[in-house]
């Protein structure tokens, strides 16, 4: 399964190279393919990984992550061939100095995107933790949570699947509309490692009564 | 310390009996103090507790928990000795078929509160898990997280204390205005227990890299 990233900073950089070293092919997407960034990072992702256009990367790809900043999603996702597409918005609408969402209660930053990329199948996914959670998802042993919600419930099912090959323990948190909830516990998330002082090594994991805990 | 509880349902109740039972004296508030329904309350909670109006309640109390369903919240705190109290707000502004929140993020129930209540010194907490989980809030034989947010320390650290006489590990979420996502968090884990098919026997742990885990 061809993965695309969009966005290939912290975010899409951990995930590229981990969903790689799964035995993914993954596609960077840049304006600029051929930088010596780009080939550092498609170097450090292995030989499965390459860099392209964004066009390319859309095209060429049965699922794209978009992990660009707020203020470059819209740019990003617009007049790209999003057709069936699954896209994985791993983005959060946030406001300057993290003051608040752009969107927030009644609509949510993925309900914004899914209107921006007509025809992909949007599953919002691995915005609620950082990269650096993302580069190392083991706590005590164990795989953290990662929640995340989707309208397609075949999409939603590959999603999962990725989610597990990148070392989280993924959570179903219902239909798309539930970005609504997971976009403000990403900034729980960053409220709590950038201002509160907690640093960024901490994770919420969704415990269940009886469950068995794996150390 | 003398607690007060504002709402004697499900929450108010369960945290009641296990503040009474850890040693404190608590008052639940009542417009019928001597009815059976609070008769039982208060035997349940034993020796420690008994019933009184709204008003004795606060007067009397050293810190008062408000655990009223959110439509009667404006009118349950209206009109009373708040000076200097600690009100702890476990509310939710719910919108009705848990659409939404009233309040959400430029302003928070809890800010609400705060002005509805002028003179009290109020912490956002115990509005994040289900009354079951208070009940309860041992997993895998740990304590369970518990959030609270507000602007004075000492109240904090009151609050916090009594967190942890409740059997949670408490963890500070910084000022009042934290309540703009400790309030979609509540919504989430409602969401989830209550519309997703996980039922109410979960809960969310924060997780630090390098904690040890107590089992």
């Amino acid at each position: 399964m061809q993965i695309g990233i969009l966005g290939s900073g912290n975010v899409g950089g951990a995930l590229g190279r981990r969903w790689a070293a799964a035995g993914h092919p993954v596609l960077f997407a840049s304006r600029e393919p051929d930088s010596p960034r780009m080939a550092a990072l498609v170097a450090a992702a292995g030989p499965l990984a390459r860099a392209a256009t964004a066009a390319e990367t859309v095209a060429s790809s049965d699922i794209v992550l978009l992990a660009t900043p707020w203020p470059a999603t819209r740019d990003a996702v617009a007049n790209l061939p999003w057709e069936g597409k699954i896209l994985i918005d791993a983005t959060n609408p946030l406001l300057p100095a993290l003051a608040g969402l752009e969107f927030a209660n009644t609509t949510s930053g993925a309900e914004q995107v899914a209107a921006w990329a007509p025809g992909a199948r949007v599953v919002k996914a691995f915005n609620t933790i950082g990269y650096n959670i993302m580069e190392n998802p083991t706590f005590h042993g164990a795989p953290v949570t990662l929640l995340y919600c989707g309208d397609d419930p075949a999409a939603k099912a590959a999603v999962r699947s990725l989610a597990a090959d990148a070392g989280f323990a993924p959570e179903d948190a219902g239909r798309l509309l539930r970005a609504r909830l997971l976009e403000p516990f990403a900034l729980l998330w960053i409220s709590l490692a950038m201002l509160e002082g907690y640093g960024r090594d901490i994770a919420f994991s969704l415990l269940r009564r009886n469950d068995t805990m794996v150390l």
